[in-house]
């Protein structure tokens, strides 16, 4: 896997976007098939939903596309460590593979705190992959919130 | 706090009301300054949402009720511990105080699994009371799974 991965590239895409609307900058696309079946960045503040991260919007976004509740057999693309709640949201829709960027140290559910997928109560974990383009994900939010300072 | 505690009971109502549609049946009621600003049961099946859970629908519809990302000085009763994808929605709609019936020692991730009140990666905690209407909580879930074998 290099640095230049359509899907991952379509996440950086979609996470420059969030950026231009003033949106934290995260970035997600599901993929089934060889097929991008949702694609989203983060909108928690322009739809006033704390639930509204990337990762969610992109798999609400692929189940409405599949007319199921479940995606088995898709990957999921984020930019960044996925939260605990999208962590979560990631098991329930039985996401295949998990590719994340830059890891988040201080808000991640996968690698750091919670580590949902580690957990008893965690009935489906993704196969995670991380470090996929991460430097460039790093940065599209070090320059958001340098710039918001 | 007494079983009949009639924020817990509209709880129940909407846990019941969510058995009837054939989804399980839990539900959630977000309170501010004494009054009900959202309800719901969960719609998982129906919205073709993993995260359509009671808790998350309720927080939506506050929010929406409210127009503000955050619902600061709000509570939230729930009829069942929430899982580790609510308990991070709640961190992050920043509630006052979490009140939920019965313990879910298979899914939850307040006092389970993930417990992520107590994680460093969690960075607003309600204060938790738990085991309120515990047994009319239970007995809904008992019911609708075994009507459903």
């Amino acid at each position: 896997m290099t640095e230049t991965n359509p899907y991952m590239e379509r996440a950086l895409e979609e996470a420059r976007a969030a950026a231009r609307r003033g949106e934290v900058p995260v970035g997600a696309v599901v993929v089934k098939d060889g097929r991008v079946i949702g694609a989203a960045g983060n909108r928690t503040r322009e739809l006033r939903d704390v639930t509204a991260h990337a990762e969610v919007l992109a798999i609400r976004a692929a189940c409405a596309a599949l007319e199921d509740e479940r995606l088995e057999g898709a990957d999921l693309y984020v930019t960044l460590e996925p939260c605990t709640l999208c962590a979560a949201a990631i098991s329930f829709a039985r996401i295949r593979r998990l590719y994340y960027g830059a890891e988040d140290p201080k808000g991640g559910g996968v690698d750091h705190g919670a580590r949902f997928y580690r957990q008893p109560t965690c009935h489906h974990a993704p196969d995670v992959y991380s470090g996929i383009a991460e430097r460039e994900a790093a940065e599209i939010l070090r320059q958001f919130f340098a710039e918001r300072r």
